[in-house]
């Protein structure tokens, strides 16, 4: 791009009633932005913080440090007893001479007596593939679940919710076909030798098998050698453990409302992270967007209508009982009160795109119809149907909230997610400063619209 | 992000008429796109390619075999004379016992006798307050423009436009006052110790001084120790030489239109690039934009009703000749041919988010009311009175063309741009496909809209 660059749009101010305080917030952000230096902090010095972990803890607490030093009125931890576990100090597989690169999926089995578990191996597409398969093909292998994340989808968060329930329930799947182990293929769309781990489940009755991800690399190169010896055999040892469970918590800040001091809107990210990598995109942004809103905010003097919670989930990658928690103690409407909106941000911190949404039908259109004033903030792009796993648990309550997700480029975020790829060097400062007023942008709105 | 992720605006296929289009085009180039491996060869293979040089002769060459392998009706290179020059061998300067990282700007005179040119330093935050010093605090010095990007606008481009006059008409400014040479803090909103580069530009009768870029870092840092002590000597040595002028040339490929072959849409990048870094965003991107449209379009055997040239510019960096020149062929309308349309590629390989239009007010009402239908793709976004610098010579053919410019979003363009961070590794796979299959598709909306 040469000197003849663009002239036209400069300026992001736009021109509608709240143009002002809108162009206000993004130039607290962008000119003494603090989101960048926290999330240094959180990665480097807290580093990964699974829930029920040490760092989890320490986490809370530097959490509640800098909602008090950013401005709210008052500070509480909401407890949730949380699972722990471990990775254990063992992960490694091999087919023959080749050494494969996997992590265990979080909440796994280990092998048996921590062991080298061997046999061999069959490679499937898929679940449905797999269950009509003869049981003679199955029993005694480990199962290599190789579907991958639809690369023609250009939503990649899609491509994603078609590919994960290998690894949710692969391991069930596998066990059900009296497979021995199942080794899931990493979601992601990077053709990459690093594995991705998350998330995967049990089912009472079915036996326990040990459940890894593989690099996508090594899952090709591991189906192809399959192709050619299918009796090839593969060994896996892990020694993660279940270590029950620990008491932590959502840590809240609070800011009251003027008006409605009894009616909360919630803006929230998650604190625990997987144990590899930083966690600095999954949720390092969405819990440093959360705080330096609420900065944002003190910064150019908003006073709220409505009560605001910043919330700093516990446990959403591996049981979301932080966010089932703050959707119970909603529930109880305690001294009156009542959550009417909640906003999360727990998909990278990406430049923003715009906001998802899942609320009632007018809410939905209110959103639509804001669209056009957040151009100037690159803030144009909507979805609805779905808004986050955290706030997710309040749909329920009645009057049904406004739920609102923001809505970040998606296309580099599963190259890091669940990866020792997600680490502090791989957020773009501008993008995650973006991210942090566009949150704080829509929780005046959301204040600005909500009775 | 967790299991429960939204499942809502999965595909990306839109519901209008030529959404089947639209879709196979988006299919073909992420499911089969060859946009990547195509940088790879241009970047790692050729390397960067400053118009003039030995590399840009080779890219020339390299880039009309795969307009052939692509498919092209016919390709040709239609001869532009360019400047050569040459950043030479020694670019280094110092501040007492500090090393300041600099590199020369391009189409600098060398210091006087290739030798140390030592002089105190007068820092300034731009031409105009240069301009309004006396005399004798101006005369003899070596003059800092240390103004930076302006980091509260949105519009990384417009922020670009705000100081880039710095550059281009730094040495000019600093002769007219007296001063020996100028330094220009680098365009970049990245605080980062590289330098980057650029065009400058000399006046006739006004005294030649070298020029040289200055990181960011090392920008602040010496008018931190000037403010300190006025009287800091730099020193600047440089041995960049004039290389007088070459023949080169536009690479051109030719799909000929059914209905209207005598009318002309074109779409391009530029060739040439700085000679740091590996000139990948800036411009092998739109190089490879438009090399993959054209096998897109085959792959989907799209029939064009107007005549299409895939364009390879030449020195869009330091003079634009090469859209000079073809703006001077499309003005002689040869055998009866007329340019209709054209479209650049010239923002980067970062993720599309929409285009920039340069037209009469009925097609920017056209474009505008595109967007809506180009939301499943991400292209909703618009600017108009600008499309790029190498088609911009056409705007004053009559009657006025229709120009579109790709817009990629911009906050991390700057942080590569004529820079040694401007290389291969820095362009994502998925975003690059996602402009090249962009660049289709508008091509092919041109082609239906325009007669």
């Amino acid at each position: 791009m040469g000197l003849l660059v663009c002239c036209a749009g400069a300026a992001a101010q736009g021109a509608n009633a709240d143009s002002a305080r809108a162009a206000a917030l993004f130039e607290e952000a962008l000119g003494n932005g603090q989101s960048y230096e926290r999330l240094r902090e959180l990665t480097k010095g807290v580093g990964h913080r699974l829930s029920g972990s040490p760092e989890a803890e320490r986490a809370m607490v530097w959490g509640g440090e800098v909602l008090e030093a950013n401005g709210a009125d008052s500070v509480y931890v909401m407890p949730v007893v949380v699972p722990a576990w471990t990775r254990g100090t063992v992960c490694s597989a091999s087919a023959g001479n080749m050494p494969l690169r996997v992590t265990a999926l979080g909440g796994s089995v280990p092998t048996p007596d921590d062991a080298p578990l061997s046999a061999p191996c069959l490679v499937v597409r898929g679940i449905e593939e797999l269950a009509e398969l003869p049981r003679s093909a199955t029993e005694g292998r480990i199962i290599l679940f190789n579907r991958p994340m639809d690369p023609l989808l250009i939503n990649t968060g899609a491509a994603y919710g078609g590919a994960v329930d290998q690894r949710g329930q692969g391991a069930i799947a596998a066990a059900k076909a009296g497979g021995v182990a199942a080794l899931v293929r990493s979601m992601t769309h990077a053709y990459d030798t690093i594995p991705h781990t998350g998330a995967m489940y049990y089912e009472e009755g079915i036996p326990r098998v040990p459940a890894a991800a593989i690099s996508t690399v090594d899952a090709r190169e591991l189906a192809h050698q399959i192709a050619a010896d299918p009796d090839l055999e593969v060994t896996l040892s892990m020694n993660c453990r279940d270590l029950g469970e620990r008491e932590q918590g959502n840590v809240i800040g609070v800011l009251r409302g003027q008006e409605f001091p009894d009616r909360v809107i919630a803006l929230g990210g998650h604190l625990d992270s997987w144990d590899i990598g930083e966690g600095a995109h999954d949720d390092g942004a969405g819990v440093v967007h959360t705080l330096e809103a609420l900065r944002l905010l003190k910064a150019i003097g908003y006073e709220p209508r409505h009560t605001f919670h910043f919330v700093l989930f516990i446990n959403e990658e591996n049981g979301n009982r932080g966010g089932k928690a703050y959707a119970e103690w909603a529930a109880t409407n305690e001294a009156g009160i009542r959550v009417v909106g909640a906003m999360e941000s727990d998909a990278g911190g990406l430049v923003p795109r715009g906001f998802s949404v899942d609320a009632a039908p007018e809410h939905v259109a209110w959103l639509q119809a804001q669209l056009p004033s957040l151009e100037p903030y690159g803030l144009n792009s909507s979805r609805s149907g779905w808004a986050g796993v955290d706030i997710s648990p309040l749909k329920t309550q009645e009057p049904r909230p406004l739920l609102v997700g923001l809505l970040p480029d998606g296309q580099r975020y599963f190259d890091f997610h669940h990866s020792a790829r997600d680490v502090f060097e791989n957020v773009h400062k501008r993008e995650l400063e973006l991210g942090a007023a566009s949150c704080a942008l829509m929780l005046v709105m959301m204040d600005q619209q909500l009775d």
